[in-house]
Order: structure tokens, then sequence, then C-alpha cells
């Protein structure tokens, strides 16, 4: 056993001097850039071009972007309609993640009692996705001990980037890897590199860099087949939006290796925060799949990769059917998809 | 029906003033690139680097490269050990793709004939590869029609580039496209971008452009949830090489397809010539799958994508099970995999 690990673990988004301080995940793994969201505008902005990114993350800095509306209306002496208008604006960024809209509308449901109340809401969820993710990632560690047996060293396959990144300071998929890490129990992590905007080469390994775990990069095509290949002994990935009937809609290319740990009969464990989850929507058929800009596609750190005049298709995430999910874990419960259990 | 449509089909491997004249195909699609190999060396080098690259292709390029190591002893006054021995480099140059070695055996079992027979055996080979890549073209495009039914219009998913630049000058995969689009019968090709050497993105949509089909890139994580959706009527792709089971060993990422088609219903078919049917090899797992610099996946267009230290696999191919796979279509057959026949 290696003993235990110490974690520097940053916090992605902050509270600081009445603005939102947020690592440009654009500008990762070459420069490590903050930068100061001061008005609604600005945090709206950075969902959509995923300076900031990842479900819970991107729940936060909306709820945090609530907050920057409420301290605008009191400077201009608006009234809780402009707040409100100003928070649809940051609810409707980005489409898929549930987080975002869920996190919007619990800072407004707040605002009946007071802007005081409501802006406190808002920054009390900074500290709160902290601790959910702590708890959810000691109960996923738990939960694939379980799953792969505790006599053996773990090989961990994740997609994407579910880490500090993708929340506001420990993740959820790389919580729990960094949970299982803490136990001495992990020798490899492999992770897609997750284009078009590889956010696994360039954010993942520089988590996993940080936290001093063995790590190989392969391309997205290359993931089901290190699966089936018997090289990891699990997959463990985040979740934008979980249905009610436990279909899970995730970045694209988790999908595919859903089917490989299912055909390898190994676990495909969903680590997310209770507010992923969404009983208004039946399966994932009926969730809205954002489509991106096609040039995400085309093009590569500014130089194009197609011919003149490609087309392309940019889905940014898929649904993987819960028949293909093992096991969802959140900061209050586990749920065994795959024995019928249901959020 | 859109009437004849005529093809511009450009040979990308011809014997040209005792030298294989090639296309660079690491050059496309941003510049059209000839170039000439004069010697066993440049033939190596140029396969090893992917200038020219497909299985096919690299079989007919191979054997001209004994046939520059013929001429080679002749005006050296060396013996055929000369020969075999440069033959050795050629077919050692890639290990996956069984048609490169098959394809120099066949030039060395003509050397006991005398070594014209063998450098017109070589030298025959491009004309035959051109009229094989037709008739198995023919013979797909009538089994998919076949399979999805005449009644409709077709959308194809295909994966890497099993075109005209695979071959010599038609295609296996893309040439059953180009057959299907010749009735007028194509709507929609996806093409799988192709990480890490792209050549979805660069080399298939230049020849999608050429041949004027409509076509969407997506990425490789996408191709699954867009046969999920029900955006393609059926995959077909090319291979490296088909073990007497019937598994299918072709470019990283064409096993998700083939898991996504199986679980969508929809036809997963391979194109490939007689060539590339390994009887010698039980199964996909006996296949030595080539794992290719990690620099390809780590960096991009000479950018380096994921943070310093980062370390990558880099799997140039996947086996797809039989049990995936719905029919092989060859120039001399068309065999269901799905109804249990095998080569």
């Amino acid at each position: 056993m290696a003993g235990i690990v110490v974690f520097v673990c940053m916090r992605t988004i902050q509270w600081v001097n009445d603005s939102v301080r947020i690592i440009d995940q654009t500008r990762l793994p070459h420069e490590t850039v903050f930068v100061a969201l001061t008005d609604v505008g600005a945090v709206v902005d950075a969902i959509q071009r995923l300076a900031v990114r990842g479900a819970p993350a991107i729940g936060v800095a909306g709820a945090l972007g609530v907050a920057l509306a409420i301290d605008a209306a009191d400077r201009r002496g608006a009234d809780d309609n402009a707040i409100i208008a100003d928070a649809q604006l940051v609810r409707h960024a980005r489409p898929t993640a549930v987080n975002l809209a869920w996190a919007v509308d619990r800072v407004l449901a707040a605002l009946p009692m007071g802007r005081a109340a409501a802006r406190a809401t808002a920054l009390a969820m900074v500290d709160e996705d902290v601790a959910i993710n702590a708890q959810l990632s000691r109960r996923g560690a738990a939960l694939v001990t379980e799953l792969v047996g505790r006599d053996r060293d773990l090989r961990v396959h994740t997609h994407c980037n579910a880490g500090s990144l993708a929340c506001v300071e420990w993740g959820t998929a790389l919580g729990v890897v960094r949970a299982l890490h803490s136990e001495g129990r992990i020798t490899l992590v492999v992770a897609d590199e997750t284009r078009p905007l590889l956010q696994g080469s360039r954010l993942t390994a520089w988590e996993l860099t940080e936290i001093g775990v063995d790590y190989r990069i392969v391309t997205d095509g290359a993931g089901p087949s290190i699966i089936a290949r018997g090289l990891v002994d699990a997959v463990i990935v985040g979740a934008d939006r979980v249905a009610a009937n436990g279909d899970v809609v995730n970045k694209i290319g988790t999908f595919p290796l859903a089917m490989a740990a299912a055909r390898a009969g190994i676990p495909f464990v969903v680590a997310a925060p209770e507010s992923t989850i969404d009983l208004a929507t039946d399966s994932g058929s009926d969730i809205e799949i954002e489509f991106r800009d096609e040039k995400e596609v085309l093009s590569l750190n500014g130089s194009t990769i197609a011919p003149e005049g490609a087309t392309a298709w940019n889905p940014a995430f898929d649904v993987t059917p819960a028949d293909l999910v093992t096991a969802l874990v959140t900061e209050r419960r586990t749920l065994r998809i795959d024995r019928g259990e249901r959020p």
C-alpha cells in the first residue's frame, strides 16, 4: 500500500471580489490562466466557448452568474424581473446538461425570500459541490472495489474530463479515481483523448499528471478495443444528464465504451451528483443533444484538417442506454442499474 | 435516377520510368504531390510513414518494390539472394495487413521462372488490383441493395479510407459507394475522421468531394451514436486482414461501429480482396496489431496536444469479431458471415 496520498487540488471556480473566477480550460494544458467573469454576458460566453465546462462546473458557474445578475440589479436599481431575465440567458447557455438549469432554478427559487438569500444560495453551491464530489467519490471507490474485487490492482478507463476541472475542486469520475488512488489501488488510467476538443488529452491528462497516476492517452476509436483486449478492469465516466429510465447522456464517445464494457463483462460505472438526474425526462431519446459548430471537427489547433467545402456533424453528447450501465453513484446513493434499480 | 455518373479516377500507384510513382497521402488534402520511389529503401520508408497506405495499396507498392529490387540486382550483377533479402525488408515494413506479405511472396514465387517473369508478375498486379476492385465493388453494391432494400435511398457510414487512395484506382468500401452512387442511390455518406492520422477527414473527404457525393465528417467517438440514432442505413468498411473464423482486422475504430450496427440492426459489410483473407490465422486474436509511435496521438499537425511527459498507446488496428459482421464481399464471392459462412 502506498499510504496516504495528499492531493493538492485547486478550486477551478471561485467567487472572488464579487466576480466569478474560473480557470480558462480552453488554454490548458499549455497555459494555466484564471479569468474573472464580472457580468452575466461573460458567464454565458465562458459556458458557451467551454472556458468552463463539465456538468457540475457549469451548474455552479450558472448559479454564480445569477449572483452577478443580482448584484447588477442592485447597482442599477432594477427589479427582480431583470434578474429573472438574466438568469434565463444563463439557463439556456447550453442545452444538454441538466445541472445548469437545476442550479439557476435553485437560486431563483430563493429569490422570493430576498436577494440576499438568493445570493447566499448561489455562493453556497461552490462549497456544496466540493462536499458532494467528496461523498460520491468515496461511494464510487467503494462500489468499484466491490465490483472488481479487493484482491487486485485497478486499471480504469475514463472518457472526456470528469475531474476537478468539470466540477469545483475534486471531480466525479476522476474523483472516484482520486479516492481509489488515495488507497494506493490504481495502477493505470486509460483516458480517451475526446475529440473534437480533446478534454481527455488536454484536461484529464493534465489532472492525472498533477495527481501522479500512471496513465495512457488513446484515441476515441481505440478505447473500445483497449477494453476488448482486457487492458482495463472498469470504465468510470461522469454524466451530463441521467433520465428516469437510467439512460445516461454524457460526452460524445461514451456509448462505444459502454458497449465494449458490456461485451467484455467489466463494470461500467457512472459517477454524477443527484443534480444530474432528470426525473422529468423519461428516456435518453427525449433529451436534446447539443450540436456544436462543425468547425470544431474540421479544424484542430486553428489549422484546417479537411478539404475546402467539407461539412461535419458535431454532436457534443451521446446516449448510453440503461441496459449497458452497471451502476450510477451519486453523493446519496448507489443505484445498481444492472439490477433494475432506477433513480 | 441520376443516370450514369462518370468518375474521373486517378491511379494512386503507377510504374513509371522504371520507378514507383505514388501520390504522397501525408500531404493530402492540402497538396496533391506525386513522388517517385526509385529503390527498395524508399518503398519501405513510404509504407512506414504512410505516404502509401491501405492494405491493397501497400500490397501493390510492395510488389513493385520487389520489381525495383530485381532491377537493382540486374544493374549490380547481384544474385537472387540480394533480391530475396530486399524483398524481406519490404515484406516486414508493416506487420498487420496481410496483403503486403501476400504480394511480396507472389512476386518471389515467380522468381524461379526468371527475373523477367517475376518483374512482370509485380507489374501486372497494378492492373489486377483495379480489376479486382471493380468486381468487388459491383458485388458489394448488389449485396447492400439486397440487404437494405431497393425501395429506399441509401445513407452509408464508412471509416478510415478504403477508397482509391487505399488501392490503385477504385477502392474497396469506397468502391462499393462509387458503384452505388453510379446507380444514383447514395444520398449521404458519413465518414469518421479516423484519428490519429485523420484518413477520414483528409482522404475519404477528399475522394467524396471528387466523386460529388454529399457527406458529413464525424469524430470517431460520434460514429456509433450516429448509427444508434438511425442516421445511416449500412456500415461499409475495408479490411487489413480477415482471419479464418471471419474476424476482421481493420483500422482502429472499426469495432465500435460494428457493435453499434449490430445493436441498431443495420448491415455491417466488409469489402476486401481475396488477398486480405488469411486462412493461416485462426482468429483475430492471433493477428499482430501494429502499435505506432505515441507522438501521432500526442500531437496534431506538428503541435503538441497533451501536457509535457504525457504518454499514449497507439494501436493502428482493432479486431471486429465475426459475430458482429453481416457479410464479407470479395472480387469472387459474397460470404454471409452472419449465416455462418466462413472464408
